[in-house]
């Protein structure tokens, strides 16, 4: 099988149970260690090299938009519905649950739904089968709106502009469990948590849950929304280059070339289990983020100028924008990163050390153990169909130093100076650091 | 189906999601609600008769017990090992893993099936199947007996008296991360919450997790310990009476009539159901409970004598202690104690308004929604066999009033009396109040 491939590699596996050795490996030249593993030694798989795609989850993909000949007869039906007043990251969370990223979800959460997330990162569908599901994806309200909901049975969302998003239709209205979402979704209650801050503390004691029919294709009207992809347009832009294998790379960070070692290796790798054409996903994070990650227009350039510069391959190569926001959920966000991807046609994930992490708000230390997202991620529910590829970096950021020659390309290092020299004293406080999301 | 057959009864079955009628009974004259429903609309299920008790998770029970011939060897050996001194609680954990309880554990949680119990309370099989795990079965040590145990691969396990309990092997030591434990487990970080003051708060820094090798069962000599029946012989008691449905009653306070007229009625529609000899398992935690919980010796004697006076049949009742400690986690740990009921042989489990739950240790509120522990039990990965049986009550306790007559049979009514007189004043501040566990 695959794994005994990989076992008679240099790269060896190792059990996860007892031996994960989480020291870098030492030698500079390689900074990069890669081990791919059955997932453990308990949940052996297999990699099944076949033709075409990943199923998405539900096998089939969510698509929430309302049909162009729709779009008037919706507009007149809004008009005359409650209306539900969105913040920018509630947007970026239609434009994710309209494209199908969230496949089978079909729309904001409802109870269920939700406390399923909660408790088991998993929703059990019909016929008995789980998908993953890790982080809420919920719409709250406060008790004004829900007053001004009443009986009916469906609201209008628009955006901070007053512009028509979506309607919410079969709706369901419940508690919103504030101190508990928090707890088990993060694994603390700290004060700090900045997704936390931005969306929950401050929204109202009400969920309003239901099915959306989006109006039209989320625009940012940003200059990049040519780099966002829907899980569609990706699956075709694979099935184009005749992909039979792709592996996605989340990040929320520069490139730097230990990444683009990693990838080029990776590829390498699947090539050598047998694999025709394996395609990268390079898929940077591009809703909310905190105030100290390198903003998605800087990150964007910077994502260019690597793949100008030839440091990864653009005949295998396809990046693009993954439209969620960011929760800094650690192991729990993890998941959503991973399933995310099987539903735009990725079969292999790769995961570096503390995936989704931060420093804990208030206590001087990581708020995740950094080994527990691979951990996690390779045990989840609903994610057995994806082949989980951990790696550990030497990684230049935890230093203070200057990255060495060969850390970056230089035509990538130069918009990250430029990024640098944009930033007021007070923003620069707290220098980004390069790591893997 | 069976489950159309009770929509048929005047205890109509409700749409889980939407209409989900949390209003009581207003009839005095019959102060119990009980519905029996399908696990959700989407989640329909059937009940099955069946010959035979329902299989155990796993397949088979676990029984950690060395065999007599072996114990002077495993003494022997265990005086030669690294000794790990148990509180009370960790005892009473032994006991709960050595009679299999929470099979198909083999011992304290390694970090993998912690992880997997924090994250999707529920635990993955090598066959890929789930078993319901939703509370940590952990061992707590600190750095001191970190550093003891060194690089031996096992530990002596020795009581408060230093008499040897067990002997763990293939240990795995890893560390103890208190605030996210807490937090995935409760739902809230709040200081007062009694199970994590009383083991976690001041334990030690680092889990130990291992294969259990008990010496001898676990006894209390309380003059209970007649009652302490493991799952092996509940097992063998409903099977000597022939019983084809077991259902099972979990509580931590006094039987009071309305229990009983639930209990009697549950028989009753089992019957009408097709079953033929349906037995109920009376069975009242007998682990740690919170101060202000009445105590077990009480409970017992009150149990004891609601039989004596036939308000419970004491043909189709088996009275038995579940010798786990409570947590007060609400949604989770009905989980718990659902999935050790299976184990027990129950096919059949009846679930109150917020089981397990208990105030917010702050916030002048409770601490979990009253209807979450209802449905998340109904949609937790590996009950799936379980059938659940919500019930309503018109809760006596909420309101300060003296006990109507035909609250309580007399008998039982003196045993607490009696127990309230022994209480000091300042004990009976909080009276402890007569609902379901």
């Amino acid at each position: 099988m695959s794994s005994t491939i990989f076992i008679q590699t240099p790269f060896q596996s190792k059990s996860l149970n007892k031996s994960l050795n989480t020291h870098f490996v030492p030698s500079f030249k390689l900074p990069v260690s890669l081990s791919f593993k059955p997932r453990t030694a308990a949940f052996s798989k297999r990699v099944h090299i076949r033709a075409g795609l990943i199923e998405p989850d539900g096998g089939k993909l969510v698509d929430l938009h309302v049909s162009e000949p729709e779009r008037e007869l919706k507009k007149r039906e809004a008009a005359s519905l409650p209306k539900v007043k969105l913040t920018p990251i509630d947007v970026q969370w239609v434009h994710v649950l309209s494209e199908g990223w969230a496949s089978p979800l079909t729309g904001f959460m409802r109870e269920s739904e939700f406390l399923q997330t909660l408790h088991f990162n998993s929703l059990r569908l019909d016929d008995g089968s789980f998908v993953n599901m890790s982080v809420p994806i919920v719409l709250a309200i406060d008790d004004l709106q829900k007053a001004s909901i009443g009986e009916s049975d469906r609201v209008a969302l628009l955006d901070s502009d007053d512009k028509l998003i979506a309607i919410l239709t079969d709706i369901e209205i419940y508690k919103h469990p504030k101190e508990e979402r928090i707890a088990r979704t993060w694994g603390t209650t700290a004060p700090g948590l900045p997704y936390v801050e931005e969306t929950i503390t401050n929204a109202g004691n009400w969920l309003i849950g239901g099915d959306l029919e989006v109006i039209a294709p989320i625009k940012y009207n940003d200059g990049l929304d040519r780099f966002r992809l829907s899980p569609v347009e990706l699956r075709k832009e694979f099935e184009r280059r005749n992909a039979d294998a792709v592996f996605a790379f989340q990040l929320r960070n520069p490139v730097h070339n230990g990444h683009a070692l990693l990838m080029t290796d990776t590829r390498r790798r699947l090539l050598e289990m047998g694999y025709k054409n394996p395609i990268l996903l390079l898929h940077p994070l591009g809703g909310y983020t905190k105030a100290d990650d390198v903003p998605l227009s800087w990150r964007m350039k910077q994502h260019e100028k690597v793949l100008e510069d030839g440091v990864l391959d653009p005949e295998t190569t396809v990046v693009s924008i993954f439209p969620s926001p960011m929760h800094y959920a650690g192991p729990t966000e993890v998941q959503w990163h991973a399933k995310a991807r099987i539903n735009a046609g990725a079969n292999f994930y790769i995961v570096g050390r503390d995936p989704a992490g931060m420093g804990h708000p208030v206590d001087k230390r990581d708020l995740y153990d950094a080994d527990h997202g691979k951990k996690v991620l390779s045990m989840a529910p609903g994610l057995e169909r994806l082949n989980i590829l951990p790696f550990r970096m030497r990684t230049l950021a935890k230093n203070k130093e200057d990255p060495p020659p060969g850390f970056m390309c230089p035509g990538g290092w130069e918009v990250l100076v430029e990024y640098y020299a944009s930033l007021t004293p007070s923003d620069n406080d707290r220098i980004p650091q390069p790591v893997a999301a």
